[in-house]
């Protein structure tokens, strides 16, 4: 992932020593020696975390497969790799076949094939990358196998990976309270009377966004999110136990802390879990390790399973922390538009690569004092690769835009006053009627979300049908969520609200940050998607109305492309919703912006009534 | 619910020998002698249906509340009822509150309430009367209380209810090919297939609805609902033992099942469930009573939590059961239309009552041979009445039809070959602007629902908003869901899938039939909602199409109240959708119709535009 990335800010320090086929004969002559009839490589951490350290590549190590999200599983005979629709083409690219058959982790799940091949034998799991959920569905689906799971720690293989890189120590610093809105010592407050309130003692916190969030502090342990990795145990009082390396913490932080937050070593978790006997204990088993729940239920602890209790407060964002996305998003904007302005002028004289316009791009979104790092890596896609979801443009795929077609760009940054994520769609010189009317059909959807008024309790799920309408009154839709939460100066994906066909019973609240993003893609042809983050917030009351109403506001700011619209699709409403758009992005980055670039907007965002 | 209905099919034989308080102190002894500390009145049978016979009204003996759904809880010192908010008020009425405190429940449930009352004691439960699902979630909440959950057998009320009446006897009756299009040996070998796909021995089917669909027998021991009660367990070759009262079972019957059918005495489904050991044996846990689990762990079956396979394709009608749902339609449609030609003109006049107007539907529907029974309690509701979602005319309760006022009515049939359930909305005389203005956005999204076109996978929770985002617009809703399943000749609200906000995974398939009822209720001043029946059909696919797309065929044939469309909030669309409807309507049932009401009909379709 970041390898490819513009600017590699955490290289990858993976070295080779032994081929594929090497590494995995030495992880079976290690399983063997530990009486283990297979094992399972996940590409996932102690946190679970979207991004993660070089350390924690086990998967890519082992099998060569680089994507975001799979899981390896070694038997003695056999081995396979499991990753999901995005990921075929690429695992079958990098993945040596003969050694692991590739199969679809959701069509052709692991459970059963695990179940077939390992009638009696013992499966070994690393505790620490496997939450307690997943370990449950898997022993549900070995049941009948009479197939043992064991827990095998240290990880096999670790053991044989002999230049595994050691564990990231970036420094941790302190989100500022200008940025973060709200004292620690208040978030703790908060939380503690929320662990009163569930009658817990105690909570533990695994995943480092909420840590981060609870301490105001961030970090730099993984690539594209400010995270510094670590555990906590929060009482209900208050008091926080982290566990953290204190080789990363700079001065500033203990000042910040108080008195109530002890920082501990890391191997101290154990023992502090250990001390949890008799004690009720919240723990979220769709995001904390087994091994947690080993550790309290060894101890004796009662074990409550439930929500992070940092989940919902840190996804509702303060008053300070929506001014800081308002203004990220202006910065953001200015780097978006003079980007566009320049695209559209320079792309269809030839001689723009994707590579190009993605380096352009960051340079431009790196001139600011808050820009810190780019918040995912940048999708650059031009004709038939702007249709593939999550493409990331390489050397090897690079390649130059070209008249006709469609490019499209989905990008984002960080910054410490708030986190963007954006994608904007643009035709290279003439786009084809069906390429127009494709456009128009997304930014209806685009626009239903953008304008949707719903009642007080309404989730994510239950509007995700507006964005797709339009599409399916013509035979299309688009295989991904129309939006994720997105944090403050955080992870881009941050749960628990989504707009997704995918059942969510969380309700939207006021503060809440969403991506709006609806897309088509025709496969080999061309792709769109048109992204913009919206906030909740609470509607203008009306006459008449009887409930509590919700509206979206739209935090990214940059034109749309005009030339794609095809004014006879949109109804009066939707007209009216581009142009003040367009006037609030015209208004809103004008000022910022360099002259001609100021120029170029002014005609971007013309009316569409004047065509 | 079947005593207020106009035409009381099955009489209520219950009788009071003494007063409440005394039944309550009958109880107290007989649980006092139990050894028990309280104990559970569910309204609900053996088998969870939404109709139960009078014998298993245990609920409305003890506490005088007659809702659908509702459950006492009985403590040595203190009792209360629990009902939702469509039976607050109507418990209030009719249970003496300084015996029963009555809570809310969802918003107060009962296992808090009771867990706080009975610390270390033993709260009883007939397992019988609650499905292993509602036993896990209520030993759960008591976890922490201390309290123990004891199955008591027999039902300590039964015991002192010393008039309760017998188990009904009903005669069960072969239900035609002609009207279930597929043989019951076919559904058996179908059910069988997918057993030995889930690698299962046998399924124990506890539904009343999945045994008479599966043997295309019907019966009468519920009202409104042409169903035997009875248990049946089916092997993986597509054996059944079927435990029914064989004094119930009509001549015609046992050859009909031929020899893979064994009638078997109810008290033999003990003794056959005994005899599993070993064997996989498939139940579901949401609608199966916990003495079936019970019963088949003490066996040493292997029980296996799922889905009654019978629930999906019951679901998906047949093209025989589609027609005859057609058919039932236009009947249904004949008698809608003559009682809405006959109210339209009487009704403004003076001297027609909620009770009289309801009655004269049901004439009218009772005309046809094939009528068999309403499916439900007629709802006949007037001006303030009409905005009472689940209003059921008493003579206490009934009013004349006021002009100014609006007339909701939601009613519906079982005729041999289909069950109906159509709500319409009239205005008597002239309806304000107000009413108008919502009527108008309720039929928006009715025509939303009506017109959608989904892929695929889609289900029912992903289409809710659509219906409901007109009203939303205005800041308005309504707290039912869209729509529910409904059965061939069976249960009026039948699953698994539905239109509703709460989420729900099952996909909408064709042959699949639910209701489009959107609705909008002003309490104490007027309600309003649109019911049609709709078929889900493969769409016609149009150029440009990339994936299988849905329809939804409406089924429903009836006219809509044209006085009270607000014209100029219907788009093009939606005006033509309205016309083609009512075109439809006069040319399925003009021929039909007795010459005055065909003239009725005429003008009452006559195309929006022309006013």
């Amino acid at each position: 992932m970041d390898d490819i990335s513009p600017r590699p800010l955490s290289p990858r320090p993976l070295s080779s020593p032994v081929g594929t086929a090497e590494r995995l004969a030495a992880l079976r002559a290690e399983l063997d020696s530990r009486g283990l009839d297979g094992f399972l490589i996940p590409r996932a951490d102690e946190h679970q975390g979207e991004y993660v350290s070089p350390r924690a590549e086990r998967l890519l190590w082992l099998t060569g497969f680089s994507g975001s999200a799979g899981l390896a599983v070694v038997l003695r005979d056999s081995a396979a790799i499991f990753v999901d629709g995005r990921y075929t083409l690429q695992a079958e690219q990098e993945v040596d076949t003969a050694l692991f058959t590739p199969r679809h982790l959701t069509e052709e799940p692991a459970g059963p094939w695990i179940a077939e091949r390992l009638k009696g034998g013992k499966l070994g799991y690393d505790p620490w990358l496997h939450t307690a959920d997943q370990v449950d569905r898997l022993a549900g689906a070995l049941k009948r196998s009479g197939a043992s799971l064991v827990a095998a720690e240290p990880n096999p293989l670790d053991s044989v990976w002999t230049d595994q890189p050691d564990p990231p120590l970036a420094p941790v610093v302190v989100h500022a309270l200008t940025f973060a809105g709200e004292p620690s010592a208040e978030k703790r407050s908060r939380i503690a009377g929320d662990l009163r309130r569930q009658g817990v003692a105690a909570a533990v916190l695994t995943m480092p966004d909420s840590i981060a969030w609870l301490l105001n502090v961030r970090g730099g342990d993984v690539p594209r999110t400010p995270l510094p990795l670590s555990f906590a145990l929060i009482d209900d009082e208050g008091q926080v136990d982290w566990f953290v390396d204190d080789r990363k913490i700079t001065d500033e932080v203990p000042a910040h802390l108080g008195n109530a937050v002890r920082v501990r070593r890391p191997d101290e978790f154990a023992t502090v879990l250990a001390g949890q006997s008799g004690r009720k204990v919240l723990v979220d088993p769709a995001g904390a390790a087994q091994w947690v729940f080993a550790r309290l239920e060894e101890a004796g602890a009662e074990v409550q399973r439930g929500d992070d209790p940092c989940l919902l407060p840190k996804a509702r964002k303060n008053p300070t922390e929506l001014a800081g996305a308002r203004a990220a998003h202006r910065r953001d904007g200015v780097a978006l538009t003079t980007f566009l302005a320049w695209l559209t002028q320079a792309a269809p004289a030839g001689g723009v690569t994707e590579l190009a316009a993605s380096d352009r791009l960051y340079d431009l979104r790196a001139r600011g004092d808050r820009f810190r790092d780019l918040s995912f890596d940048t999708i650059s896609g031009s004709g038939p690769q702007s249709a593939v979801i999550h493409y990331r443009v390489t050397p090897k795929t690079d390649r130059e835009l070209k008249p006709g077609e469609l490019y499209l760009v989905d990008s984002g940054a960080q910054y410490l006053d708030g986190t963007t994520d954006v994608t904007r769609t643009i035709a290279v010189g003439e786009a084809s009627p069906e390429m127009r009317r494709r456009y128009t059909l997304v930014l209806k959807g685009h626009i239903a979300i953008a304008t949707a008024r719903f009642p007080e309790g309404t989730s994510g799920s239950q509007l995700d049908s507006l964005a797709r309408r339009p599409l399916w009154e013509e035979g299309l839709d688009f295989d991904h969520g129309t939006g994720h939460g997105v944090g403050s100066y955080l992870s881009v994906h941050e749960g628990p609200q989504r707009i997704s066909k995918v059942p969510n019973r969380v309700a939207l609240k006021p503060g809440m940050i969403v991506s709006n993003e609806p897309g088509y893609y025709k496969p080999g042809a061309y792709g769109i998607r048109i992204e913009n983050l919206v906030a909740v917030q609470p509607a203008e009351s009306r006459p008449g109305d009887e409930r509590k109403m919700l509206v979206f506001e739209t935090l990214t700011l940059a034109p749309l492309d005009r030339s794609l619209i095809e004014l006879s699709l949109l109804d009066e409403a939707e007209i009216r919703w581009v142009d003040d758009y367009h006037k609030r992005v015209e208004r809103e980055l004008a000022p910022l912006l360099e002259a001609p670039v100021a120029a170029w907007l002014r005609d971007a965002v013309a009316p569409l009534e004047k065509g």
